[in-house]
């Protein structure tokens, strides 16, 4: 019997998902576009999986934009605010510890002529609301952090964030594929423009996302072409995606407070059983966290290694995120701690959802101390 | 029972490819990018994919890259290579009657000082090999036509094309999405750098396409990010989507010359038949055209009314392109051909594939003939 405590770097597509997409994967598949009374189904199903995702989040069906996943809504609304506000400026905003979907497409957009300000973060990956606003200036178009991080689990403050991006003036952007079904979400309340979703990360398919974009934001299309998503995002729409994301969505914010209650208890008690090991630290905050992330330094322990033991037990874990996977480099975020080196290179990270047990969490303690011992010898 | 005369909108997902496609909706869901034993199982479906693939097209498996859609393939193509070759020059070349995933981003590229040349098509929609010759200028960058016409069908010279633009060192790519299935394609043995597909045009999944980019092709990434598909293409892999375009390629290849012996017979019919109705003339080659592809325009017979009145009927038929349903502009296709918004707002488009018959054909002409006695009143 396999544990998975490598839960976000992807999920398992929940039977009801699945059950709701497969009609749209075997009789019914015609082109939502069509006129024909088939296509008005199809067409049917993505409005209402757009209503379904819209009161999940607090906004309107009208700001709901389907993608192709996390990755691609990053991109999107980077290059698309910073295309469509190339004459207003060419300044924008993000922190050290964003995913690569955001970071390697602002180190593109440097390339083309934009400046870009990598925040810093603190030792528990906070970035500082000072410092934010110490770097906004009139060229500046476009803040973007993301809600909760990948690697340490760190909850930013994006209500404060999105408190001085409005007062300045400045369309505030989100990361929040981590977040979802993890944290409660509430647009309604939060002064955010654009909001990034992924599928796979909360138990719906891969290769669809969600890109929130408030009413009367201008953004320049990533993907050009017919006249799909209101003309602002092109290519004929994957029907039994987009219906497995708004189940997903619906599921992922059901009953959020008992899920949130049931995995940290996990957590806590997997973070506890973990620092009672000998040079064993918490890298990120305890206290803003998600609810389902661990990421621990074990001095002395190399994550490759560590890793290739725990999945001889057929356990599943991480060193950080999973794009990266194979990459010599230490993690940024964990540098951008102050981490060294070599601590970097020795973190693990487990991350847990709904459907792991205090059993496993038990069980995964007591194999890591015994790779421990043996991978200190 | 219903008829679906329009395959060229899309298409449906075969039981074959749903079937390989649905272990990995269910039990196996890990990561491709991550490094324990079942993410293994994931990267070689992968890379299974990807063979399968290379093989059909006559490419190899480093050349293949997956994609979102036929549309993300054109967007990639277009602005990939306009942006890594920028500095070499700003002048790209295409038709008049590409797809809008290709027109709508050449018109996006001018906006930001790329120049575009459209090159005309004559009656059939044949592009002239001496304009585009008489069109390339020591800043062109790139041509891109396509290889079948998703409206009339014509096929492009192709191969001349590609031999133009090798002995002019220009990058030549192709958008094959209506082609593959209904033309045999044989990389091989054309000259052309990249060329797109799209899963769900061969009784694939939506959702997931491919850009083929001939090797040491040098082009900026759409979507940066993660480390997926060599660092061109970042994302988490869509991989029932990808393990499901890989087996729709084999299979829409699989005795390609019996299909389209077939579906020309079935096609050949209706032409017949509806020629022999007064005052409905043929839009497109009769010689160079896909197999399955029919588009008339009707005498005094809007495309809209005719469509309601098949739909009545459960017959599933178009007036162009499904991305474009809706507008009220006549087709940029017919158009470029040279006929008048009048003939051009009264055409049917049926586009047939293997699993449509010829007891359908005779039942759809017999249909449309009443019809059009009905509209003509
Ligand atoms: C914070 C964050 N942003 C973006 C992404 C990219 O999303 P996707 O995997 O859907 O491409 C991921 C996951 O890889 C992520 O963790
Ligand atoms: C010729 C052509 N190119 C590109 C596309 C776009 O592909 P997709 O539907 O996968 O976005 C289509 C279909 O809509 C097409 O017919």
């Amino acid at each position: 019997m396999s544990i998975n405590f490598d839960k976000a770097a992807t999920t398992r597509l929940k039977e009801e998902v699945l059950n709701e997409m497969l009609p749209y994967l075997n009789e019914f598949y015609a082109n939502a576009s069509s006129i024909y009374s088939p296509a008005q189904k199809s067409k049917e199903k993505i409005e209402s999986s757009r209503m379904k995702i819209s009161s999940a989040l607090g906004c309107k069906p009208s700001e709901i934009y389907f993608t192709s996943g996390g990755t691609e809504s990053d991109n999107w609304a980077i290059k698309g605010i910073a295309d469509s506000l190339r004459e207003k400026g060419n300044h924008i905003i993000t922190s050290k510890i964003e995913h690569h979907a955001i970071l390697n497409s602002a180190y593109f957009l440097e390339e083309r002529g934009y400046r870009v300000t990598y925040l810093n973060v603190d030792i528990d990956g906070f970035i500082s609301l000072k410092e934010l606003e110490d770097s906004i200036c009139d060229e500046t178009i476009l803040i973007s952090t993301m809600l909760a991080n990948n690697e340490i689990g760190t909850i930013e403050p994006i209500e404060e964030i999105g408190k001085i991006a409005k007062e300045k003036n400045v369309i505030y952007h989100v990361d929040a594929v981590q977040a979802l079904g993890n944290l409660p979400i509430d647009l309604k309340n939060l002064d955010v423009d654009l909001m990034s979703f992924s599928g796979h990360k909360i138990n719906g398919p891969a290769g669809v996302g969600v890109l929130y974009i408030k009413d009367k934001t201008k953004i320049t299309p990533l993907l050009h072409g017919g006249a799909q998503e209101k003309s602002k995002r092109a290519g004929t729409e994957n029907v039994a995606g987009i219906i497995g994301m708004g189940k997903a969505v619906e599921l992922a914010v059901e009953n959020i407070n008992g899920k949130i209650d049931y995995i940290s208890k996990m957590r806590n008690k997997l973070i506890e059983n973990l620092l009672s090991i000998d040079g064993v630290t918490l890298n990120g905050s305890l206290e803003n966290r998600l609810p389902g992330n661990v990421n621990v330094s074990i001095e002395g322990v190399d994550s490759q290694e560590m890793l290739i033991f725990l999945d001889r037990k057929d356990i599943c874990a991480s060193s950080g995120s999973a794009c990266n996977t194979g990459s010599i480099k230490p993690s940024h975020v964990l540098k951008a701690l102050g981490l060294s080196d070599e601590l970097a290179k020795d973190c693990l990270r487990l991350t847990l959802d709904s459907e792991n047990t205090l059993e496993e969490v038990e069980e995964v303690s007591k194999e890591i101390k015994k790779i421990i011992k043996i991978l200190r010898k």
